[in-house]
């Protein structure tokens, strides 16, 4: 089996440490693993299938000889160094929002639309976490009749915000126990027993650039351009997993019965639906594993064509880092 | 001015305790409080108008001379006490949910339906508490254009669970920190850093008896009989105010501003909404008070008829005890 040489852009934050281990997990054929780093965290050792690894700094040279890129870095340095990776003649999954809307570059779910990403021009952007795990657990029912119209209301975690946002969580609670003031840096307010309805930057429209990335790369995934996606997106004191609470549309009919039994053959979901016995999908539950868990389906006491359904998925794995390791896997294949 | 005798029913729990406060705050003109609780609470001083005041075993005999009876007990008890409550000639203020939906019992948000107060034959019921909150929040919206439909997820607080809520949520807190495994009783599930799709109890269609009030309780309270409510409700680890993410449709279409200008003019209500500047409701702020407080209002992306919007109030407050006394007003004038 071919092997391949691996560079992780961003390596040292929550997302590039996760796509390290998910590759060692996944037994992904990597014959060089390169950590790239900002030039402040080169040298620095990380833990690789037994071994260690040395972050290096990123340069405009990093990429020779380097087959796949996987980024894991904020919007402008995805920016900076996309010309120099795809002139070295690498695929850059990219999990920065810079490519995701752009035309020639595939915006890849491997459950939803694999196809996608054959047709890539150097990039395939991954994309947005709530918008994958939104996704993956609507898919099945997508197959089944097209889906008109989403309202979707998250519950987003603090790992969304990078490895801070954990940290400002755990450090928000130790110091209100104390008595302490908090201190809030990576979110906008106290995040520890609080809500906060902000994520991302606001548009003219009232929504948030969070908020609209569910209606906008959810047409380009899913293939269909008219539909109509309305979310807003929450903050709340939880480490891990995001949870999205969804209303939607199709066009035809369904059954529970059959929505249930296509969520549960669905790949990438989990069926976590018997309420009489307390099971439903919970956060806590789903961390640190790559299914989304799908429960508490029911119909739409409005739309007689509406779902109703509750899902959860680890936002760090099958959000960010699963997902790009399994858009690589298609080219293993 | 007339003074009442009020006696609370369940007067040591969380909404007891916070009506008597209320009372106090609002200068409620009580000639005698009587705090009633089950016989081992019997003898237990609560301070009140800077005295003390004893409480005493609810009896058959408890409502003698008793002008208001303001219910803060489990069904159980408020259907246990009703007919002696209503025998001896007082109008029983019930924050329970056993007779909400009598078509003989008033349900009453006085910022709503305040008319409806004055046509009990001895029992007015207060609603539901995420109800309540999303109720005052929407009403303005109602008065400009009916509403027909509405989607919401709940954010509730802990406090929800009554007083044993926020103390499990504190304990799980220290639990975690001190690496010791936590012990849910009040709740089904560990509910710090976690989300539970589960308040109340599950019903043939799938939602629980939670979920159904919203629109059970809000067709009866708008007098709005045809209104489709969607709902879901989800603890979230706050430790007092319920947050509610609303997405609604009127008959005809409503301008933002108009909306955002009625709300700012509605009683009951905060306008809070200025994101670029990071302005919007969150629970954190909203305890402790009584108002509901709106932001995030923008057009739907689905309706041309829709409006979205996010809201919080405090649920011990607004959502329990202030309400029921806001309807004991309406006999002082």
């Amino acid at each position: 089996m071919k092997e391949f040489v691996v560079a992780i852009l961003g390596a040292t934050g929550a997302v590039g440490r996760e796509m390290m281990k998910v590759l060692e997990e996944r037994n992904f054929p990597v014959s060089k693993l390169i950590p790239l780093a900002s030039a402040r965290s080169a040298g620095m050792k990380i833990p690789f299938k037994g071994g260690e690894v040395e972050v290096q700094a990123i340069t405009e040279e990093s990429f020779k000889g380097v087959d796949i890129v996987l980024g894991a870095s904020p919007n402008k340095v995805a920016q900076q160094y996309a010309d120099a990776i795809v002139k070295a003649g690498c695929v850059f999954i990219d999990n920065s929002s810079a490519f995701r809307m752009d035309p020639n570059v595939p915006l890849v779910v491997p459950e939803i639309n694999p196809e996608d990403a054959y047709k890539h021009n150097g990039i395939i952007s991954n994309p947005n976490c709530s918008t994958i795990i939104t996704l993956v657990a609507i898919n099945a029912i997508n197959k089944l009749s097209e889906i008109v119209t989403v309202v979707a209301s998250t519950y987003q975690a603090t790992s969304g915000a990078g490895a801070n946002g954990p940290k400002e969580l755990a450090q928000e609670v130790k110091d209100i126990e104390a008595g302490n003031p908090v201190h809030p840096e990576t979110f906008q307010y106290q995040i520890a027993y609080n809500l906060i309805p902000h994520i991302g930057s606001f548009l003219d429209n009232g929504y948030t650039t969070e908020e609209m990335k569910m209606q906008n790369e959810g047409r380009k995934i899913m293939h269909l351009p008219n539909l109509k996606v309305n979310c807003t997106c929450v903050r709340v004191p939880v480490f891990r997993s995001h949870s999205i609470s969804v209303t939607l549309v199709t066009k035809e009919h369904l059954t529970i019965d059959a929505v249930k039994s296509a969520i549960a053959n669905e790949k990438g979901c989990r069926l976590v639906d018997d309420p009489a016995n307390k099971v439903y999908p919970m956060p806590l539950d789903t961390s640190d594993q790559d299914l989304v868990w799908v429960g508490r389906i029911r119909e739409d006491l409005i739309n007689p064509n509406g779902i109703t359904l509750f899902c959860c998925g680890d936002q760090v794995r099958k959000g960010a880092a699963t997902n790009a390791i399994q858009i690589a896997e298609l080219f293993v294949k």
